[in-house]
């Protein structure tokens, strides 16, 4: 047999590996999923803890403390899998820097959650202090996305991503909800955190929804009836409404605390739907890969005896410019059977074309939101504003100039790094 | 010490190993190169046997044939060192299957060369056959730029491919040189392929100067001072100027043959400045990722150290948004040590973050390429026209629209892709 056939089975095994360590790191962002959510719980739980006089509640803290540790334990086990003397894509190199990130931040925990029983600290500080691993888990979740090979789970992934940031959002809006209801008054600060933490969540579901399975969509949509929905916006006018002048019931902040939790929940069994589904889905894909490989391979051999008899070499139009891979088969003027194991690699060819391009497509989204997080970075340092300021002034740009955001996002960065530069 | 740093460590780790990688990538292509020009070189001949009664030349076509053997066999031995059953990433995909291609094309080179000595095709068959494996050999030393992970070394090979590209067009060239001085004149046909050649040529040229590396330049400009260049030169203008009823002496085919043969010798020169430099540069990227790796060794030891003293978890100002990774740490108010364990992370992350940057930059050359080579084949299938009409086709839009040939050629593609899908 010609070692061109070894070569073509070759490729279809590096692709079915690939997919085997995508499916690990789908394991290992389905238990990021689990750590976060664990982790959010506690901080909220945390806040509460350190707002109330007594230690009534400590042992409702210890139980949730308890499931974070589980959360962790099994996250860091999966750590262990990849193979650190054998690592192989350039891309890993980001992936383990953040995994880096992730490790030292839970390695602070301990240390967290003794000061807050102490209440070494104030609900801020604590509250940043959880927020550091859960960042860095979502950044892993990000590069996930980002390196991806395979365009169902990249999509599957970005919903993920997508989720998993909006329910952040979610909960620092509970957060700031509970520090204004606790207050008895919102100040513009607050009310503008407020509404950029809501516009930040809706451009996380919406593009939740453009990349969401139908399962998880499904189920999403079933959210919109929910009684809490109704509710949480009520509060959110009520808090609106409010002023130093005329405060409301301080007493609030317990329904919102409540409706804002189950609101977070509910965004986790979204989660756990996509999770379930990235799983599946890569098994079905190395599944797919397995059986195609096998029937390649018998077909190969076919060709390859076949091949042996051929009489003359192929002689097709040659084209330096689009090689003989991008170019039609049909006009060839080869022999047959050397047509056919050429057939074999041009259409393979086509497939990895046409899933490279797919790639490219889902992986916009997660570019525009690299550029614009760049941006915002920039902007936040260079002129002392915050976060929601940041973006209202990318926002600006992009509508006075007429162009996108991504577009204003990336000629900032370019600009700086050009300034740098020079 | 701490999980963390491992991380760290495995990260710099997965890079060194990357750049091994491509240092065996970048051996492989210096074996390509030699193949192909090998291969050149004896397809010239091939045609000038095929040209001639009597096998007078024989004796300098085996000579040929010998040492396109002695290259091959060095190629296919290259082959053998990727281990097969540990491929990792899925890039690897592309590459094997051109590889593949590749094999295919050399393993018909058996039965050519005994058709050659036989005469039992003619000069253009023969000139088909030949150019199937160096185009794939072409494809593979693209396909390595496109993969490369280290932005000096992908500069280095965009600039050998696209030597070896007009090369390959300057060989091209000879050959329909060749066939027009026999014939005593030059058809509209022939003089439209010599102005389409020349023009693509340049094209690769021009780019080959925008990346080339300085020697590589030095070598460029020293030809433009060889006495070839004009010479070649008027037989051009002799070729223009001649027409069936205005026959030009056919033993200028003679000249133009050697001339033209020096030219691309001297194109041979500059690829192996190339390929040596590309060599030199992947050894110089592992010896300064080596020592920067023993650096952090040791710094993390010493920090790790210092960490497991600190007192308190660092808390940080917290930005869901832009990851701790990319926010500054300047202004940080967690704690001194845990800090710079962060800022390892940080700086990592940063570097990472202008590595992509400059690879993607670089690639916007390769990515023209893919598209606009997809967009003629695209044209040269659906309107029945050869490969210079399309070009012009695709000149002629970008002109009329005001828009880069680039967005033309990928609107085009998309556009088919939609059709299809619809």
């Amino acid at each position: 047999m010609s070692r061109a056939l070894d070569f073509i089975l070759a490729a279809r095994r590096s692709e079915i590996q690939g997919l085997q360590q995508l499916d690990t790191t789908c394991e290992l962002v389905a238990k990021v999923s689990q750590l976060v959510h664990a982790l959010q719980r506690e901080r909220g739980y945390s806040n509460v803890h350190l707002g109330s006089a007594d230690d009534q509640c400590q042992d409702a803290l210890d139980a949730l403390t308890a499931q974070s540790k589980l959360a962790e334990a099994a996250l860091l086990d999966g750590f262990e899998q990849p193979d650190l003397n054998r690592a192989c894509a350039a891309e890993k190199v980001r992936l383990f820097n953040h995994i880096a990130a992730v490790i030292h931040g839970l390695e602070g925990l301990v240390k967290l959650r003794a000061a807050v029983r102490r209440r070494a600290l104030s609900a801020d500080e604590s509250t940043l202090a959880f927020s550091r691993p859960i960042a860095a888990m979502l950044a892993v979740v990000f590069e996930a996305a980002d390196t991806a090979s395979e365009p169902q789970v990249t999509r599957c992934l970005v919903a993920l991503f997508n989720m998993m940031q909006g329910k952040e959002l979610a909960g620092q809006e509970r957060a700031t909800g509970v520090a204004g209801f606790i207050q008895g008054w919102f100040s513009p600060v607050l009310l503008e955190r407020l509404r950029f933490l809501g516009e930040s969540q809706q451009r996380c579901f919406e593009t939740f929804v453009d990349f969401a399975p139908p399962e998880a969509l499904l189920a999403w949509k079933a959210l919109a009836a929910e009684p809490w929905q109704g509710e949480i916006e009520r509060l959110r006018q009520v808090a609106v409404r409010s002023s130093q002048r005329q405060p409301i019931p301080t007493s609030l902040y317990q329904p919102w605390f409540e409706l804002t939790t189950t609101r977070i929940d509910a965004f986790k069994t979204i989660e756990d739907e996509l999770t379930a589904e990235l799983r599946a889905q890569c098994q079905r894909s190395i599944a797919e890969a397995s059986a195609e490989l096998d029937n390649h391979r018998a077909l190969l051999k076919r060709l390859g005896n076949l091949d042996s008899n051929a009489a003359s070499p192929g002689t097709r139009l040659y084209n330096v410019q689009a090689t003989e891979l991008e170019s039609v088969t049909g006009d060839a003027m080869g022999h047959q059977v050397n047509r056919s194991v050429l057939d074999v690699v041009h259409e393979q060819n086509q497939r990895l074309l046409a899933l490279h391009d797919e790639l490219a497509l889902v992986r916009t989204s997660l570019d525009e939101r690299k550029w614009v997080e760049r941006a915002k970075g920039l902007l936040m340092q260079r002129h002392g504003v915050n976060e929601p300021e940041a973006y209202r002034l990318l926002q600006q740009a992009a509508m006075t100039q007429g162009v996108r955001l991504l577009d204003v996002a990336r000629t900032l960065v370019n600009k700086e790094k050009n300034h740098k530069r020079a």
